[in-house]
């Protein structure tokens, strides 16, 4: 088994990255592929569907724990970390992107990933302890409950969730309701990282730097006062057992121990969460493009679907739709890449702009590949008999999750018109210069 | 209450159409669309939501009734025929689109209005009093069994499910699996229009001609040797109780007498009913895309949707998306109800290649102004939180069944290129008298 | 000969509409389009380009007249008016657009026609003996100077040519710069109708009334203190002898006599010259567009230009792009005739935002198809050996002139957002009633 | 001055290229974009557009030349070579991409470079002496005579004109037609490689290979026989004095050692010229892509085009433009370097589907940003009043030279299908797979 990369980046990938990208794509396509049938075969009916997971992942993960495939996404600076760059982890989440079962086999799920970040760079030992080690051995899982639904939530000023400080007993009291908090609905889902807002008992905050209003909280999942409301539907997929699930706070309490990093530090931990997990997001998206591409390839050889006296193959309309795919994946994971790569070098800040190209083009890409596809195989192509419209479905929310497309393009132009100071001044020497050529005619 | 319809089409529609349409759009808004919530709770869990039908939609259908809108579809050349034209119903199939329980609350729900057409204009007497009654009544509802799964159905001609003619029992003996047969699912389907080939012991056909090896069979839903294997599913949705199923039959007999038209003439009557048909799709289409429109608007005027300072309302882009879907919405409507009026004047045949362009176009429109109206509704937009997402996966199959746009699209290019003789003959012409005005020069 | 106009509008055009619009396409394609080439091969070089006019034009124009294919834009209630409708002389446009020199030869060219209009519609009889008499007869042509260089002329409120009054000569004195007057550079152009802002010698205008503040002058187009400085270049085209000309104006002095309907009426003016000018230009575009469709099926069955061993015609992806414009023009079409018919039976106010999606659809849909035709022919369609480049540069324009499409989107989408109160109350009595259906649970 | 580079592709660029690369780019801005104005004003009217160069150019040559900015194009393999990677070279492209006249200032001009690598890599000494000398220094310029305007001459193998032999005289005798022999008309252009099939006096070829039918032949522009018929025009630039020219050969006759490389070589040679010239192609675009961008920022900031009270660039939409256009130029930027540094590390042949990939997405982004700048300047976006009507119909013909987009897509297509026995082997496994693992169930 090899592995094809794009030649422009193998001299940023080390021997060792190398090995085991290798490696992972073997395990995704020996073991994680043709395991998704079976994994979603054990989904159980009704409300069972909530309450146990499918065995095949306790497999799966044991499995890649062996191959020495284990919380790969861990940067070097953690001491937890496999010592991957972020150009070299997302070639992995390429090849995990293409199997569902595939990222959380290797212990690289979202949201787990992003939390057991939060949890190494900004928790205390004790928080560690208690919560990065059971995620970072895969026995407990977790959920970041963010988003709220009367809100703009993707402008993170905006969120609402009340925190009291009851000072007497020291602890934090909780009012409020979040949704989407992706996997809140597994079973084995016993932490959730809240944010909100610190306020006094007349609801003020203690400041009016918005970015200095938000904290971040550890709430255990079986914490009195908390209570899973509903699981929401992507499209008509409910993701059981993982779920996004609405969750309800009244008057939920924590200890003060609780707190990450301290009071008001909200922003600043989801700023260093955001960068790495929406190259990781690309990258599996890319991976569902270049699989639900495969998937076009082969129906449009089928034997059986001949219509008019034509292979779909043949159909000059069939082949440009694959030539198309195949140059707009292309471009899309060399952007991916180049921002991953400027993350390596100099930090995720300096790549915001690189990463907000890469977050707004690759789901794009992935969902006109996949509708493609889709379209190829007809009435199947819609249904459970392919993997592709879940795909599908799973991929709209990319244009959606961590800021709706239109944030990021709105962000990007105004960066880019921030250039009119130095084009103005380029065009008024090139001005110049034209009228001192002009005057010799 | 009155209704906007384009100046354009003001002559073409009737006194009596004017109103009833009017009074469909009161309906729709008044009863079908705050009904529709009701009718997704009312649906129940696991196995159980195959066994019932939603009240609601009862209740609804007696309403309809008490307002005289009811089996608003059939031309007036049958005797059962409430007599609008093609275009008037057009109409009336927008206000229906803009709801999931509105069509059949007026009894107009497809696959049945296509089915009481094949009876009313195909079926014999027996078959019209056992069948065409009920139905048009509302008693019972019904399915057509055409697609197959392993062969490209899009082509009839392709079909495979095998009948066999057993002369002492004066049965059709029907072996074979047919898929997405829509309506299957519902305790009310109580008959089954099946496609098939009638073929010798030795699986011969009879004739060469590939126009006439399809009949069609009237299976009672409960025949046995028929079993419904299972729904599919369309993005996670399974319609239930309606379902779009696969269903095998396997030495499922019934009488001869339950031949419609006569052996080999499967393909007249498939020709006849795909025209109308296909422009109530279309219409109900762009009811779809204008109710999502509506639900785009409101959310640009949600107050709490305030991102950077602005209303989405006043972000130049949703702006400028609401002004696009204004237009494509008006445009493909124009189109689809030029399809109609030419079917009403010239007939379905002449109008086929107007047909084709109103096919593939309202889908496409329809989708886009969904997706748009999905994304500005952030995470809201794929969920269950809005009928936006349902609407999308289930305008998403218009794009496939009845042939998929590629189809159409070929056969729309080889008529155009029919013009290529008449082209050349103009541009020789034209070079002639070209040449002569050259040579004043 | 005769003609093909949609099934949806033939109960709108009368029987001498439909008799003249036989006439003009058969003029235009055994008269005009073989005439075009010669046309081009007249222009002079150099200078000379703008000193004369091909023969050929005047050759046509007898012959249109002779034919009775004269004026026929003018509407019934002027009483040199043809008396056809907007829809009516619409369906004319669109055979005229097909051939570079069939609108003049008719008479019936821009940007005559609007200026005829304004003479009939606002001028005194004074006025329109000395410059509509010439114009209706064709012996002149004329101009209208609007668009000005350094403001955002779109917004007619922006002009600023300084109209000052000298009341002792009885004259106005105009000062400033016009730019892209079309049809200028035509040694026959005799008259330009040029608006300004008549200002007192302070420079300050008479009223705070923005839309009270513009008047248009008639200048004879040989008025000393007026200067054509050089003729502006569409894409590599300038258009000779027709030209889009930069006209200085330096203390040009008229008499006051000169005014077009009165001081402040500008406004008043241009707004009654758009709504028609724009059906006409998006018709002429549809002519233009199913005339590239004719050259790209012509390509497309090129015996020579077999790639691969396929006619262009056997490659998928052409048959589909035919298709596809096919599909375009056609809605284009009923967009623009939905609005001409509006303006029709509800008058040029009412068809406002009509208007507006026919002008920004219509040019767009040409240059798409013309570019696919463009593509079509390789080298040869971007040459001087088809007349597509030079199709395309002109209607390039059409996405710019009258407001660019970006105005017009905008306008359209504000005007779909004043919906908003009628759908939040809609919205608020749906959810009153969902809530009540919900209590049945 | 510095230079914005992709830190992705960094590590691929030596110190001596950054530097050179920072003088290009230096020597572009200071000297060649403020001359572009004074090239085109320095161009005749009339036949003497024909007859002489605009002084400045070679003002500019002999500033690139002082300051060591020459012949940059040519590989290290050969002994003339600057030595730069493709990679290097093509940032430089980009840089010279953003002025008509910094390529040839450099002596880097189409379609010089692509000749002199001819004669660098084929031609024996004497020609080598006699025309790669003077093409180094800049002396003459030069043209290939490929395209023929009967036949689909995309496919070279199609190509028709005629070679015969004249044994006794030891001459080739050539007669044909050959049209888009870019630079020709430049009174500088000396010499022509002129492609053509050797015949016999039946006029058949001597091979049926198809590969080996065509050959190079070195024609002196003022070889008796020859005559330049007419220039094309592009979009109605004619593109003085460099010129697109219809050349007619009448027996032609030059001595037979001015073949290149032998008989029924030509093949051999156009493929060697192909990988790097698209390549270089592709680069300018992007720099034609990236000054476009600029005039569009440019043109958002300019405080005199304000409408309905805003500035360009506070439109939503304006903003939303210039942010698509940065990733997609980034996009395309990237896919191009990737296969420049294909081609570096494998060599052409290797990278010949990574150029097909940059060749489609080059010309269309740009085209597609250009477009929306032109579109923002309104009506002086088409005219001579910024360079970007230019550059747009420039590009245009970049979708069509060297084979149009359609047969690169094709190709890429049936490339991609190739895989298709991979996949279906893939998938069997995966089947099988699953079936065990279902067996579980």
């Amino acid at each position: 088994m090899s592995v094809e990369i794009p030649d422009i980046v193998k001299p940023l990938v080390s021997q060792r990255g190398l090995e085991t990208l290798i490696k992972v794509k073997t395990f995704v396509e020996e073991e994680c592929i043709p395991a998704d049938k079976l994994y979603h075969a054990q989904i159980r009916n009704g409300d069972e569907r909530w309450k146990s997971v499918p065995p095949v992942i306790e497999e799966l993960k044991a499995k890649a724990k062996a191959r020495g495939l284990w919380n790969l996404f861990l940067p070097s600076y953690y001491s937890e970390g496999a010592g991957f760059t972020n150009l070299e982890y997302g070639l992995m989440c390429e090849q995990m992107g293409r199997s569902h079962t595939a990222p959380e086999a290797m212990n690289c799920a979202a949201p787990d990933t992003g939390n057991m970040e939060v949890f190494a760079r900004y928790a205390n030992e004790a928080q560690k302890k208690e919560w990065l080690e059971p995620l970072l051995e895969g026995k407990i899982r977790s959920a970041f409950c963010m988003t709220e639904r009367f809100v703009a939530s993707s402008d993170a000023r905006n969120i609402q969730l009340k925190i009291t400080v009851d000072e007497e007993r020291d602890e934090y009291v909780l009012n409020g309701t979040k949704w989407w908090a992706s996997g809140a609905g597994d079973p084995r889902c016993k932490v959730w990282l809240v944010m909100g807002k610190i306020v006094d008992k007349q609801g003020n905050v203690s400041t009016n730097d918005v970015y200095r209003q938000q904290s971040v909280i550890i709430v255990p999942s079986n914490t009195p006062g908390s209570v899973v409301v509903r699981p929401m539907r992507v499209y008509g997929y409910d993701d059981a057992p993982h779920g996004h699930c609405e969750i309800q706070f009244t008057n939920c309490r924590v200890p003060r121990s609780n707190i990450v990093l301290g009071e008001g530090r909200g922003f600043e931990i989801i700023q260093g969460r955001l960068g790495p997990g929406r190259i990781h997001h690309c990258m599996r998206t890319i991976g569902v493009a270049e699989q639900a591409l495969r998937w076009m390839i082969y129906r449009a050889a089928d034997e059986s679907k001949r219509t008019f006296g034509k292979l779909l193959r043949e159909h000059g309309t069939m082949n440009a739709n694959i030539a198309k795919s195949r140059i707009e994946i292309d471009a899309a994971r060399l952007l991916v890449l180049a921002a991953a790569h400027k993350m390596d070098v100099q930090g995720p800040k300096a790549a915001l702009v690189d990463i907000a190209k890469a977050k707004v083009t690759a789901p794009t890409v992935a969902l006109t590949v996949v509708d493609r596809a889709v379209q190829s195989f007809g009435a199947m192509g819609v249904s459970q008999d392919t993997p592709l419209a879940y795909m599908w479905a799973g991929n709209r929310t990319l244009r959606i999750a961590d800021g709706p497309d239109e944030v990021h393009t709105d962000q990007l132009g105004r960066r880019e018109l921030q250039r009119v100071k130095a084009i103005q001044t380029e065009f008024a020497k090139r001005e110049a210069k034209e009228a001192e050529f002009m005057a010799k005619l």
